[in-house]
C-alpha cells in the first residue's frame, strides 16, 4: 500500500504537482484540506497531490466490517485549472499503479458531489474499476459559496478499496500495507479504539462544548481577518459534529443549524482568502484563461446535396442529461436549418455517454439565390411636386446604395410603398451551417450545469471536441475553445482513442466499426437480448420491471457488453429488498429470477467496450460480495437481537432537539394510533402489537445502512422474530406510502399507525420549526401530508376519522404545546395539499375547491368530487345547484336562516315554506341524496321568483322572506363550497 | 523538497521502514505521532518512517524571522530495536539526498533529549552538517515513564534547515519546494496567519477550556483502556498549552502543573498501551534479543612480553563522559593487572569520542607459577591419639584432593595448623588478561547510561567493538553482544572505515596513520596552535579565557581541523555577549579577539578529519550568519521600542498563576529595593531610575530567544535609549550573581535590586509553592537565596541589613499572605543556605554553626567566622570561651542573668560582680572587642571557681550565684552559637 501512494505521488508530480502533508486536525476528506478547500478558490494556478487519512466516525466498525474504516486513506489531486485532459491523466495514473485499464471496466459514473457545511459542490463521477468506486473525480464549481474561476479538477482516490482490489483481499485488514506487514497489522488497532471512541465513549457534553469553542474560536479569527486558522477551527467545528453526529446525539435540527453555522463560516473564510491572496498580489500568478477557438478555413466552394453530421464529444453525461439532449438537439437543428434556405434530408439524432450526434441526409451544397423586397418610403412622400425625390427617399437610397431607377412600388397594408428588389446570392452550405451548429453547441444545457475551462460553453459535463462535416469538408464551426474537426474520440481503451473522419457520410460506420452503438435504442437492444441471452435458461430479465434501469444502463455504455455474475446462494438469504436495492441502485446490476420469480444468485452488469470478461466479471462479483457481505453482517447481527433490544436503541436516536428521541416519537404514534382506533372501533390485538413495535427497525443497524429498506426490514425481523404475520405486515405497513406512488397501507393497523406516524411528524415539526414553504422541506412534511390524504382516501372504513381532529389529538401528545394557530395552519397545508393533488389527478380546479370543505376526510372529499362529476349534467342537480346560486345572490351573507312562518302570506311563498318543511338533509354529505331532496324545491322555488318581491315595504315581511331564501341558501352549507362553483 | 522528502522516505523504506502519514492533530514533534510515541513500547519490532509537520506556536515570527517557522517539517524515522549500525545507516541516507559526507563535516554532538510531559527521554545527538544541526538522533530509553526494551533508535530530520544548506538559501521561504515554487509561495501565508494566531489572535480563555475539556476526555478514554483515542487527547492538551504559553499565558506553576498532568497521562497511555498489545498477543511479533558474543579462539603459548591494547568503540561520547572514562579507564586497568600476577610496564589511556584505548607496555606472556599455603585444621584437632588423621583432617584432604603424606604445618596466629602448600601454575596472557579486560568494559559508567541493542551492556552511548590485542594475539574477551578482535574502525569518511590491527606495539601508530589523534592533549594542542596560526597575525585566541571550550572542542573531533571562518563586520555592533554566547554556546566556535581584547569579525571552528574546507567554512559561515541574522533582527527590533514598551510587555507574561505578572514583579521589586535604601539610607536617584526599569529587558524578543543575555541587554538597552551609565549599570547588575562564582553587583543600587530581586522570589514562592525540598527546585529558590547572601557579603554598606527583617517586608508586598511560620522557614532556609555554602568554602563545620545566629546578616556572619579563625588561638579568647562554656554547664538553662548584688558576700564573687559591671559588649558583633571587653573576667573568674561553692545551702545566696554566672553565661548571648563551639 505504501508502495501504492508513493507511485501515485510520483505519478501525479510528474504531472507538476507539488506535494505536501496531509492536515493536522483530524478531517473527513482531503477536500477539507486548506490545499484543496482554500487553494481553489481565487485565479492562482494550483497542481497538489497529498495523502489524506480521512476520518469518518459513522463510519466505525470496531475494525470488524471488511470494507468500512473510520479512518481511510485517500490521495487527493487538484488541478487548477482544468487541464483539458484530466480524465486521460487520470486513466495514466492507474496504469502507474499496474492496473491494465483496457483489461478492466472503467467507469465514470455520475455523481455529483456537494458539501452544504461547506457551501461547496462540484459535478463529476465515482469512477468505477469493475463496478467498484475507487475515485471520486469532481469538477469544483464553487466552496464557501463563491464561483470558482478557474475551475479546479479534483481526483479524490480511495486507497484501500483499490488496493483491496489489487491485491485480492476481502478484509481491509488482509491489505499488504508493506513488505510483509498487512494493513491492519498496522492500523488494526487504531481502528477498533477509534471505533469505541466515536461510537461509544466520546462524551457527548465535551463535544458539544468543543463545538461551541471552535466555532466561536473560527468567529474570532474570521473578525480578525486570519482565513488560515479561521478554517481550521471550521474543520475542528466539522469534526465534533461528526463525532456528536456518530454518538447519535445529532438531531435533525441540530444537524440543519449546525451545518448552516459552518457553512457561513466557511464561506467567511473562502471570502477572507480571496480578499488576503488579493491583497497579497497572488504569489502564485493568474491562470490564463483559455483563448477562443478559430474556425479552421472555409472550404471550397462545392455542388450538390452531402450529408452532414455534427458530433459534440463530451465527458461521461449523466444519462437523464443524456436523454434530455437528443430531444434539444433534434429540435435545434432543424429550428437552425428552417432559418437558412438550405434544402435537407431528415434529421436524425444519437447520444451516447460521450458524443451527441446529428445526422443529416441531403444537405444542398448551398442556399438557391433569392429576391428580398425593402421597403422604402411612402410613395406619397417620395416624390416633390417636380418629380425628383424627397430627402427621404434620397435618403432611403443612399443607405440601401441604390439609385432611384433601381426604385419600383408596392403596397403595404394597402399604402403604396417606394422598395428596392433586392437580390441576394445563396450561402455556400459551409458558410450557412457554421452559425447554426455553433449555436446549437453554445445553448446546450442541462438541468444542472458546469463551467470548465472554457471561455464560453457551460453544460452539464465538458464537451471537448467538435466533428461537424458537410461531405468531405469541416464546416467551420468555433465555439468557445473548441473549433469543429474531422477526429473524433472512440473508446479510450481502443488501440487508436482519436480518429480522423473522412466525410459526413462516412461518419456513423466508422464509430460502429470502432465499437461506438451509438444509438440508444440499439443499446438497449444489446442490453436486454445479451443479458437474457446470457441467463437463459434457468433465469429471466424482468425486462418490463427494471425498464427505469436498463434505459440507465443504456446511457452508462457506449458499447455495451453484458457480462453475467453470480454470488454466493447463501446470500438469498437476506430479504429480497435488500439484495435488489444493492444491486439497482448501488451497482446498476439487473437482477435475474427464476420463472417462479424468486431471485436467482445472479446478476449481469453491462461493461463499457471490449474488456477482459473473466476480470471484470471476478471484480464486480467481488464488488458485489463486500456489499452482501456488509448487508449480511448486519442482517445477521440485526436479527440476533430480540426486537426489544432494537426498539430501545431508538432511545439513543434523536429525533428533533425539542421532540425528544425516537423512542418518544414512536411512543406517540403508538398512543395515537390506538386512540384513533378507538374513536372509529378500530382496536384490535394486531395493533397493540404492532404499535408496541412501530419503527422498531430504525434501531437495527442494516437499516441505519440502507434507510430505503425500513419497514421492509421491520416485517422480516418481525416475522423472524415469531410474530404474527398481521403484525409484522401492519410494522411495515406502517411505513407506507414512501413517496409518491408506491403501495399503501393494506390492513387497518397498518393503515391507523401511518396515519398516526404522520400526524405525529406534522403536528410536532409545525409547532417546532414550522410548515414547509418554499421548495425547502428537510424533515419531507409535505410528503408526509400526501401520505396521510393517501391513506385516507385509501380505507372506506377511515372516512369517519377527521384529519383535522386526529391532528389535534396527535398536537396533545407532542412534548411542546401546539397552538390553535398552528394547528389550523396544519388544516390549511392540509387542504392546499389535497387541492393540489387532486388538480393534479386532473380533476376541474372549481370542483376541487367546491368539496374542500371536507379536506379533513379526504375521502369524503374525493367522494363529493366524484359526484360532482356525475350530477354535473342530472337536470335536477342543475336546478337545485342554481337556486341556492340565487338565493346566495339575493340574499346578503349576514342574513341568517331562519323566519317567522307567520309572516309569510302569498301562496308562492307559503307553498316555497312548506316545500321546504319536507326537505332532510343527508346525515353524510352525499350528492345524490341532497340532489334528491332539494330537488323538489326547485318548482316551488321558480313560481316564488315569478310571483313573489322579495324586498317588500314591510320590514317584517322583507325579512321574513329573506329568511326563507337563506334558509334554502343554508340547504347547501357545508356540502359544498358553492362559491367556487361560480 | 518534496523531492528531498520522496528521496529520504525512499531510502528509509529500502530499509525496511513503513511509511505512515503525519498525525491528524497538531504535534510539536515527529515523536508525538503514535507512530513512535506508542511504537516505541513494548517488544515489537518496528520500523518506520514519515513527514511529520511539526507545530511549535513559540517559534512564530510571522514568517519573518529567516530560520523560524511556526510549522517545520520534521522527517522521523524509527528503528526498533537498534540495528547496531544506525549511524552508518543514518549518513547513507545524507549521501542519498545528495551530500557527499566526506567532503561535509558531519558531527553527532551529545544532546540528550528529554519530554518531561511524556515522561520520555534519550541519549543521542544533534547531528551537525558543518556546524548546522540537521537531525536529532536519539536511543530512546523511556517513554511514558517505562523503560523501553528493546531500545529504539529514533532519527528526525530539519527537513527546512537541510534544504537551506542545500540550496544555499538564506531565508526558509527561498526554498525550491517544488519545480519552480517556492516554500514561501506554497506556505508563507500559512506562517502569516498562524503565527498571528498563535502570538496574538488565540484566545486564551478558550484554550484554557480546550485544555481542560481534553485533559478531561483522556482521562475519561484511559479509564475506559482505550490508549489510542486517550494518546490523540494528550496530544491535543499539549498542542493547547503550547498555544497558552505562546501567548504569554503560562505560569511557571502552570507549567509545571501542566506537565505534571500530562507526564501522567502520557505514562497511563503507555501502560494501557502495552496491556492492550499484550493482550492482542503482540501482532508484530517480539524483537528477538541479541544473543551474548562468544570470545575468539584463545591463542597458541607464547613466550616474552608483549604490549597490550584495548581499545572500546563507541558511539559519539559527550566530552564529560569521555574525559571522566580515562579515570576509569586507568584506574581499573591497573587494578585488573593488579589482581593478576602479570608482570607489566606502563599503563597509559588515550581518549577520543569514539574510542577509549589503554596501551600497557610489557605485559608478560603469562604469570609466574606460585605457591599457595592452605590451612586445615589446628594440629591439635588433626590428629587422633595413635597419630591417624581425624575426621577433620581427613576431610581437608579429601576436600583439597591430597593425602596426608603432602601435608606440613604451619602457625596461624600462634596456632599450629595442618596445612597443604597448592602449587599453581601461571595463566597464559591471554586467559589472565581476557577477564580482567572484560571486567572493565562491562563496568563502564557514565553519569548517565543508556542501554541499546545489547543484552548486557550499558553506558553513556553504544560500544560497538573492541579491540583487545596482546602482542599478535587476540586476547579473548567477550562482553554483553561483543567479542574483542583485531578490527577497529577509523572515521568513517575513510576509504577503509575499517582497519586490522597487526599487534598491539602497532596500533597507535595504525590508527595515526589513519587520522585519528588518540591523545587528548595532543588534540587540544593542535586545536590552539591551530586556531592561533590560522588568526595570526591580527587576531588571538584567548587560550585561557576559552580554556572550557577548547576543553570541550578536544573532545568533540577525533582529527581536529580547524577553520577559519568570518563573519560580517556589521554583525560587531551587536553586544559582545551576544555574539559570544551564539559562538560558543551554540556553535563551539573559538571566538576571536584583537590585542586589546575587542571581537574580530571572525571565528576558529574545528571539523572533524580531512573535510573539503572550503565548502565546511562556507557552511559553518553560513550557519553564524543565519544565527546572527536572528539575533540582529531581534536585536534590531527591541532597540527601535522605546524602553516603556519593553517595560509594558511584561504585563503579558504570566510570573506565577498566584503571584501576578512579570510587571507586578518588577513593582515588587522596585518597591523593595527603595524600601531597603531608605532604611539603610542609600536612596539615589539611580536606584530610582534603575528600580523603574528593572527587568524590562524580559519583555524584549532577543532575551526572549536568549535568556541568559538577561541584564547584559538591559545595559545594552538602557545606554542606547539614553539613560545613564549608572542606571544602567544597575538594571544589569540586578540580575547578578546568575550562578555561583557569577560576577556580583558593584553598585550599591545593582546591590539593592539584586536583592529585592531575590526576596521577592523566595518570600512569593515559599508562600504559594512552597520551598523546595529534595533535588526539585523548579524556580531555582536556591539559587536565588545563594545570591542574598552572595550579594550582602559584597557589600558592607548592606551589613545593617537583616535579610529576615527584608524578607519580612518582601513578603508584605506580596499579593498572597505569608504567614510568620513562611517567614521562619525561610529563615531557616537562608541559614541552612549560608552554613551549606560555608562549610563548602572550607570554613570548620563548628565554626560556621557558631555564627549562624547572624544568618541573617550574612556578611556579619562570614566577619565574625574570620575574626573566629584569628582569635581561635589567642590565649584571652580561650579563656573566654571556656568561662562562657563553664557558665553554661554549671547554670541551667532557665536561670535568667541577673542577681541581687546584696547577697554577694564573698570576695571571689565580689570581685567578680565588680568586674562584669566594667564590662561593655560591643555594640556591633565583634570578637575582637568582645574578647578584649570580657577577657578581664577571666582571672576573677577563675577565683570565683576556685573560691566560691556555687549551690549554697542558702537558696538565695544560691540564686544570686547562679544569676551572676548566669550574667556571665550572657555576655557572648547573640554574639555566637557557644552550643556550637562545644
Amino acid at each position: 500500500m505504501q508502495d501504492a501512494l508513493a507511485r501515485l505521488t510520483a505519478y501525479w508530480t510528474e504531472q507538476g504537482c507539488l506535494t505536501v502533508q496531509p492536515m493536522n486536525t483530524e478531517v473527513g476528506a482531503g477536500t477539507l484540506n486548506p490545499a484543496t478547500f482554500l487553494r481553489v478558490l481565487g485565479p492562482e494556478p494550483w497542481r497538489v497531490v497529498y495523502v489524506e487519512p480521512s476520518v469518518r466516525p459513522d463510519d466505525s466498525r470496531y475494525g470488524e466490517n471488511p470494507n468500512r474504516l473510520q479512518t481511510h486513506t485517500q490521495l487527493q489531486v487538484v488541478l487548477k485549472p482544468d487541464p483539458g485532459h484530466s480524465q486521460e491523466l487520470y486513466l495514466g495514473s492507474l496504469a502507474a499503479l499496474g492496473i491494465d485499464v483496457a483489461a478492466h471496466d472503467v467507469r465514470f459514473v455520475e455523481d455529483n458531489w456537494a458539501s452544504p457545511a461547506l457551501g461547496a459542490w462540484g459535478l463529476g463521477w465515482e469512477v468505477w474499476l469493475d463496478g467498484l468506486e475507487i475515485t471520486q473525480f469532481t469538477y469544483f464549481q464553487q466552496a464557501g459559496g463563491r464561483n470558482l474561476d478557474p475551475v479546479s479538477v479534483e481526483i479524490t482516490y480511495g486507497i484501500e478499496r483499490i488496493l483491496m482490489a489489487l491485491q485480492e483481499k476481502t478484509h481491509f485488514k488482509d491489505i499488504e500495507y508493506g513488505r510483509g506487514v498487512s494493513y491492519g497489522e498496522v492500523f488494526g488497532q487504531n481502528e477498533y479504539e477509534m471505533s469505541r471512541y466515536y461510537l461509544d465513549d466520546a462524551d457527548v457534553d465535551t463535544n458539544r462544548q468543543l463545538l461551541e469553542l471552535y466555532a466561536a474560536e473560527a468567529q474570532r479569527l474570521i473578525e480578525a481577518g486570519l482565513p488560515v486558522p479561521a478554517h481550521t477551527y471550521v474543520l475542528k467545528c466539522s469534526q465534533a459534529f461528526n463525532v456528536l453526529d456518530a454518538r447519535g446525539a445529532v438531531s435533525t435540527a441540530d444537524r440543519a443549524a449546525e451545518f448552516g453555522r459552518m457553512r457561513r463560516l466557511a464561506g467567511e473564510v473562502a471570502g477572507l482568502w480571496v480578499a488576503r491572496r488579493e491583497e497579497l498580489g497572488h504569489p502564485l500568478g493568474s491562470a490564463a484563461p483559455q483563448a477562443p477557438a478559430r474556425p479552421v478555413a472555409r472550404p471550397a466552394e462545392r455542388d450538390g446535396a452531402r450529408s452532414l453530421v455534427l458530433e459534440i464529444g463530451t465527458e461521461e453525461l449523466p444519462p437523464a442529461e443524456c436523454r434530455a439532449a437528443l430531444t434539444y438537439l433534434e429540435q435545434q437543428i432543424k429550428n437552425g436549418l428552417d432559418g437558412t434556405r438550405l434544402e435537407h434530408g431528415e434529421v436524425r439524432v444519437f447520444a451516447t455517454p460521450r458524443r451527441l450526434i446529428a445526422v443529416v441526409a441531403d444537405v444542398a451544397a448551398g442556399e438557391p439565390d433569392a429576391v428580398r423586397t425593402v421597403r422604402g418610403p411612402k410613395v406619397a412622400q417620395a416624390y416633390t411636386a417636380d418629380g425628383s425625390p424627397t430627402p427621404a427617399l434620397a435618403g432611403f437610397l443612399r443607405g440601401q446604395g441604390a439609385t432611384a431607377d433601381a426604385a419600383t412600388e408596392a403596397d403595404f397594408n394597402g399604402v403604396r410603398h417606394v422598395v428596392l428588389e433586392k437580390h441576394e446570392a445563396g450561402g455556400a452550405a459551409a458558410d450557412v451551417l457554421a452559425p447554426v451548429l455553433a449555436k446549437v453547441v453554445a445553448g446546450l444545457r442541462g438541468a444542472k450545469n458546469m463551467r470548465w475551462s472554457d471561455p464560453q460553453l457551460s453544460y452539464s459535463r465538458p464537451i471537448r471536441w467538435l466533428v461537424a462535416l458537410w461531405g468531405d469538408d469541416i464546416v467551420p464551426v468555433a465555439v468557445g475553445a473548441l473549433a469543429a474537426g474531422r477526429q473524433t474520440r472512440v473508446l479510450r481503451t481502443s488501440a487508436t482513442p482519436r480518429l480522423e473522419i473522412a466525410s459526413a457520410e462516412t461518419f456513423m460506420e466508422t464509430i460502429a466499426v470502432n465499437g461506438i452503438v451509438a444509438d440508444p435504442e440499439d443499446r438497449g437492444e444489446l442490453i436486454v437480448t445479451g443479458a437474457q441471452d446470457l441467463v437463459y435458461p434457468d433465469g429471466k430479465i424482468d425486462v418490463r420491471g427494471e425498464a427505469a434501469l436498463i434505459d440507465q444502463i443504456t446511457y452508462l455504455v457506449e458499447a455495451p457488453t453484458p457480462l453475467l455474475g453470480t454470488f454466493d446462494e447463501a446470500y438469498l438469504e437476506l430479504p429480497d429488498a435488500v439484495l435488489t436495492t444493492v444491486m439497482r441502485k448501488h451497482q446498476r446490476y439487473l437482477p435475474v429470477r427464476d420463472t417462479d420469480g424468486a431471485l436467482l444468485p445472479m446478476f449481469v452488469t453491462v461493461a463499457n467496450g471490449p474488456v477482459d470478461v473473466e476480470l471484470v466479471r471476478q471484480g464486480n462479483e467481488a464488488v458485489l460480495r463486500a456489499r452482501y457481505e456488509d448487508a449480511a453482517f448486519f442482517y445477521r447481527a440485526d436479527r440476533e437481537l430480540p426486537l426489544d433490544a432494537l426498539r430501545a436503541r431508538l432511545a439513543r436516536l434523536t429525533f428533533t432537539d425539542k421532540l425528544g428521541s425516537m423512542a418518544d416519537r414512536a411512543g406517540r404514534i403508538a398512543a395515537l394510533a390506538i386512540s384513533l382506533a378507538d374513536g372509529l372501533a378500530l382496536r384490535s390485538a394486531t395493533l397493540d402489537r404492532a404499535a408496541e413495535l412501530v419503527k422498531f427497525d430504525l434501531g437495527s443497524q442494516l437499516v441505519t445502512e440502507m434507510t430505503s429498506l425500513a419497514g421492509v426490514l421491520a416485517r422480516d425481523y418481525a416475522l423472524h422474530a415469531g410474530e404474527s404475520r398481521a403484525v409484522a405486515q401492519a410494522v411495515y405497513e406502517a411505513e407506507l406510502p414512501r413517496s409518491a406512488g408506491d403501495a399503501r397501507p393494506a390492513s387497518l393497523p397498518g393503515a391507523l399507525l401511518s396515519l398516526a406516524d404522520r400526524l405525529d411528524l406534522v403536528a410536532g415539526l409545525a409547532a417546532t420549526v414550522g410548515l414547509p414553504t418554499g421548495s425547502s422541506d428537510p424533515f419531507a412534511v409535505r410528503r408526509a401530508v400526501l401520505g396521510l390524504l393517501a391513506v385516507h382516501r385509501a380505507h372506506p372504513a377511515l372516512a369517519p376519522l377527521s384529519l383535522t381532529d386526529a391532528l389535534a389529538r396527535a398536537a396533545e401528545l407532542q412534548p411542546v404545546p401546539v397552538s390553535a394557530a398552528t394547528r389550523a395552519a396544519c388544516g390549511d397545508f392540509l387542504a392546499k395539499r389535497l387541492e393540489q393533488s387532486l388538480v393534479e389527478e386532473g380533476h376541474q380546479v372549481e370542483r376541487v375547491r367546491a368539496v374542500l370543505p371536507h379536506a379533513d376526510r379526504p375521502s369524503v372529499a374525493v367522494n363529493l368530487l366524484h359526484q360532482l362529476g356525475e350530477v354535473a349534467g342530472n337536470p335536477d342537480f342543475v336546478a337545485v345547484a342554481e337556486a341556492i346560486q340565487r338565493c346566495r345572490r339575493i340574499v346578503p351573507d349576514d342574513v341568517a336562516a331562519g323566519y317567522d312562518p307567520a309572516l309569510l302570506k302569498e301562496p308562492a311563498e307559503v307553498a316555497l315554506h312548506e316545500a321546504l318543511a319536507g326537505v332532510r338533509r343527508p346525515a353524510e354529505p352525499d350528492l345524490f341524496e341532497f340532489t334528491g331532496a332539494v330537488s323538489r324545491l326547485a318548482g316551488p322555488l321558480s313560481t316564488f321568483f315569478d310571483d313573489v318581491f322579495v324586498m317588500a315595504d314591510d320590514p317584517a315581511v322583507r325579512a321574513a322572506r329573506l329568511g326563507l331564501l337563506a334558509t334554502v341558501r343554508d340547504l347547501g352549507a357545508g356540502l359544498l363550497d358553492w362559491t367556487a362553483l361560480r
